[in-house]
Formats: C-alpha cells, structure tokens, sequence
C-alpha cells in the first residue's frame, strides 16, 4: 500500500485494556501533536472488535497476513500478554514489522530479547521489548540511579497511595481458586521500609518486609466453611501470596463493579547513597497511574514513535528502554528540546 | 603515551566543588566497578593544585598542552563554571578531547550546542555538553513525562527539604553587592504550588508562585542604615529577587561558617496529564543531594562512561544526555542490565 501521509502508522494488535489504552494514546497524540494515527486493528477475533468499534479503524484477523499487511502500519504495538501471547505474537509480527511490546516476565527477558533479536535482524528492521513501566521506565531508573550513585541499590515499591495498586497477576491467581467468582487484589507498599530505603539505610529487605497483600473476593456459595477453605488457598499461594502479609475481605459482586471497577497502580523507585565524602544523595522516580493500562498504554505509544525513527535510521534488531537515545520518544525536534526541555 | 591499562582515565579540569567531586566520584566508581581511573588533573593554578592533593595525581598546567596529552586520558571533564570558564574552556579542550561539561546558562544551551558539535566533528570524537542534574537528568525527566503522558506540562521545583536548596548564583549575587562580606541563599519549594502541579491542575505559575528565597548575609558594618540599604538592593534587584518573596538574615561570619558551609540542593520534576478518557497520571522524579556539587559531580562521571563509549563506537560531534542511550551509563554489562536491572 502507498503510504498517503506522512503520520507514524501504528497497528494495534490486540483489543483488551491495553490495546483500548493504546488506541486512547495514540489518538491523544495525534490530538496534541498529530505525527500519528491508528492504521487499525489486529484481532484473533476480528468480528467482536468491529462489534465494538463501529467501524472506526479497519480490522484485520491475526492470521490473514495479507490484509493486516494491507493497513500500511509503520509500527505494530503488540498488546497482549507475557504468559501466553506475547511468547508467541512476539516473533510472529517481528518477522513481518517493527513491534512494540511489553513483555514483563522478568526473569525471561534475556532470552526472549535473544529471540526477538534474531527475528528482526533477520528482517532487517527494530522492534522494541519489554516497554511499559515495569518493565521499562521503571528499569530505566533502575539503570540510571545505580550510575548515577555508584554502589546505590534501586528498590522499587508499589501501592504507595492509600488505595493502593490493582495487581492483574495477583487478581487472575485468586480467580482460579475453585468457588471464587471474581476477585480484586490491591498490593500495598510498607511504609516503614520506604523511609528506611529514603533515609538511606539501604535495608536488605524480604519480599513480606517490602510490600502487603489486600484481596476482595465473591464466592459462589458464601458460607463460613468456603470462607475459611479459599482464605486458606489465598494465604499458603506459594508464589504470590505466602511471603505476604495478605487480608482477605469476601464481598458482594456488586461492590465489585461498584467500587473495585478502576485499575488504578502506582510505584516508586527509590535509590541512596553516599559521596566519597560521606555525603547522602537520593533519587526517587514516583508514578500514580488512575488506569494502569491506559498509562502503559502511552509508554507504548512513545516507544512506537522511538521505534518508528530507529527504523528511519536503519537501526536493526531489539532493543529496550535501556538502548533508547530518550529524544526518539519525544515529538518534539531537537532544536525544541535543546531551547525549551534542556 | 601507550595506554596501560583498560581503564577509562578521566582528566579533571579545574579543581573548584565540582573538580574536587568529580575526583570522589571517580574514586568511587573505581573501588566498585574498577573500570575508571584518574588520569591527572589540569589546572591554571598548577601549583595550587599540588600543594593541595599531595602528588597524588599529576598536574599540568592549562596552557601546556604537551604535558596534559602525556595524561593520557579518554575524557576530561571540563568542571569550569557557565559564565566564563566553559564558553572558553569548552571548545579549547573539545579541539583535543572528548569533553564532558556542564554547561547550564539555560538559554545558551543551542548555540553552545552547536558550536561544540563543530569542534568535536573537526577532530572527529563525541563530546557531551549540559550535563548534571539540571540541566541533565532534570532535562532527560522533563523530555520522558511530556513523551509518555501526551500533553502534559513538566514543572521543576528546587529546595523542598526544610533547609531549602544552596543556590551558588543567587549567593553570589549578594556577594557582589557593596558592603557585603559573605553570603547564603537558599532556595525553597512554595508546597502549595507543589500540590496544585501533583493533582493535575497544570496551573500557570509565576515564578514567585513557585519559590521563595532565604538569603544569609554578613555585613562589613553592621548597622541599621547599612541593613536597610543592603535589604533594598538584595530584594529589588531585577533578575535573581524582585520576583520572588525573599526574606534576608543578617549574621555574623562565625554563623556562615557553623550553619551554612554546606552545599545542600535538592529538586522536583512533576508532570501530570490525563488520558482520553479522563484517567489522571503523574511522574515525579525527586533528588536529594546533601552535597550539590558532589552529586552533580557523580552524574558528570557516569557522563564521561558513555562519552567514552560513544568514542569507541566512533560516534562524533556534540550529545546531550537526551542523545544517549542510558545503558552507556552504567558500570555493568548488557547481559547484566537485562538479566538484573529490567
């Protein structure tokens, strides 16, 4: 397809929270500074998201490569998840397009850049992994607080305000408790170790020291038995519950949808250190997101920009926030940014 | 001189705070990661200098350009101040050397942009100019927030601690003033302005909205008239006062030496936007430093890391902290970034 204008094309693949995130983004972007737009939307089931999007953007299914190619996309933000999706959408699209994801399995993430690497050196184009904000920004601080403070160790803390930050991992766990109907989980920092870390006591801290556990839960069959029988589950979770102090409050599906609808999160990253001189330095990096999603979402989109221009420059391979010159997220030229940002 | 050692050797120009910083700083990096080292430092009081550090690096003069290029340093780092040191400094040294420096008339900032981006390319090295907090990572901080919340206004604060920030420019401001022997100011944060910026007001703020400031003075005499008189000048004078509500403490020389030898800074970026459907975000990235020149010292060093790794690369001409990818900072290996930091 001839590209008819000069915006940054991106395809969204995907149509949950973070794809609806990044079509919020990127349109918010083309609102305030117009150097992209959505080319549309790729979809496993394309029929329920023309339902949803009257007809708002084409939409193509993610196995009819002809007329996904036919969007004319620059960039292809993968918004799916790290468990099953982006393991393998991840090198499905980055054999056909530059691709922004946000694969956040942590301690997979040097293999699966390894992989996407090959994929689009092969190719011959970028894409970006790993984005968002934890992966991502928050690495970024991680990254720049340790060179910055040399011997600083980053901690990072998360549910810092009083609601504290709506954890999907945690919340599908909970869901999969035989008789649990919906469940929430909000995780809450530990405010004490906070000040310990900003006080720079640089504490060696447990999982349990860091951070507790708050979950809202409908069962099906309210009784005391089913109470006491899934708490028991919530609380001996191997992986995401037993290292926490964790408080189960069962409830009503409609305080659910009333007051546990949002997804709200946010997080610190905190680092001190010393001088030579003995002289304490500290950098906090500190988010509040009202919707977790839509703000990964512009992260996304921001790194779709970066990714777009890496590509104009011929840049191949993968690449993380941490290899990003930050001037490639900005729609702004280098001469603004030297007069208005430095 | 035949390199030998792996190391990166840093040569330290001008032995000022800052000189004297970047020196604990290297010091630091050393004993952590081992992978800088000083390689001597050069100065237009050569004497001065090794009356005060002992032989414990050499010393060339500034002017003596055989014996500094028998350093043999990867960087120096140019520790001069805005106003006249650097405007001279900067492109003499870039003419021999990849440079680091942190040039912060704010204004300025793109022609001597551009006329070091000249000098570098002639020789054909990189050098890296406006480093430090701000500008530098405040810079960095202001690009990222206003590139991953669309739309959003980044503010800066400086001096939220009690103490408030130590202001060298405003100190000697008051310095130059007739009849004034010594002199502190601090700057502070006005916190409901502070606040106003963190719910997303996005409000338009006068300077004097945003800061007060505290002055300490010692008079040559010490009377009321002179009290009088010296007040007047300080709060009427147009660029560093008249906009900001000021409050002047006369004391004496003992008090300056006792209460207000340090050289305390600290300073807030905040963005804060919205999403197309009106969820509410915010970044904060807050640094506390209890030795300014020391923490911008630690920056400037990390700076020289990736400046000389830009060298390796045979990257050329002029960088900005926005023009680096953020791993060229850091002591540790990709794999190690990936593996640990992400």
């Amino acid at each position: 397809m001839v590209k008819i204008t000069e915006k940054i094309r991106i395809a969204i693949v995907g149509y949950g929270n973070i794809g609806k995130g990044v079509e919020l983004a990127v349109n918010r972007n083309k609102e305030f500074y117009g150097d992209m737009e959505i080319a549309g939307i790729i979809s496993r089931r394309p029929e329920d998201v023309r339902a949803q999007i009257n007809n708002k953007y084409p939409v193509a299914a993610t196995n009819d490569l002809s007329l996904w190619k036919d969007l004319g996309s620059d960039v292809a933000i993968l918004c799916g998840g790290s468990k099953t999706d982006l393991p393998e959408q991840g090198p499905f699209f980055a054999k056909h397009l530059p691709t922004v994801d946000s694969y956040d399995n942590h301690n997979l993430i040097p293999s699966y850049f390894q992989e996407m690497d090959i994929v689009a050196r092969e190719t011959g184009h970028p894409v970006v992994i790993s984005s968002g904000w934890d992966p991502g920004t928050f690495s970024l601080e991680r990254v720049l607080a340790n060179a910055f403070i040399p011997g600083a160790k980053a901690y990072g803390f998360y549910g810092l305000t009083v609601t504290g930050g709506l954890s999907q991992g945690h919340s599908d766990a909970v869901r999969r408790i035989e008789g649990v109907v919906d469940a929430r989980q909000y995780t809450h920092a530990i405010p004490e170790s906070t000040e310990s870390v900003r006080k720079g006591e640089n504490p060696d801290l447990s999982k349990g020291e860091m951070h507790w556990r708050e979950v809202y839960v409908v069962l099906r069959n309210d009784t005391p038995e089913e109470r006491a029988r899934v708490e028991q589950a919530i609380k001996t979770d191997p992986d995401y519950f037993a290292p926490y102090k964790t408080i189960v409050n069962f409830v009503l599906q409609e305080e659910i949808e009333k007051n546990h609808s949002q997804m709200p999160h946010d997080g610190l990253v905190i680092a001190s250190g010393i001088s030579g001189n003995r002289n304490q330095f500290s950098i906090e990096y500190k988010n509040v997101w009202e919707s977790n999603p839509e703000a990964t979402a512009g992260i996304l989109v921001a790194c779709a920009r970066a990714c777009h221009r890496l590509n104009q420059e011929k840049k191949v391979g993968a690449f993380t926030m941490l290899d990003i010159p930050p001037l490639l997220y900005s729609p702004h030229s280098k001469q603004e940014l030297l007069k208005k940002f430095m």
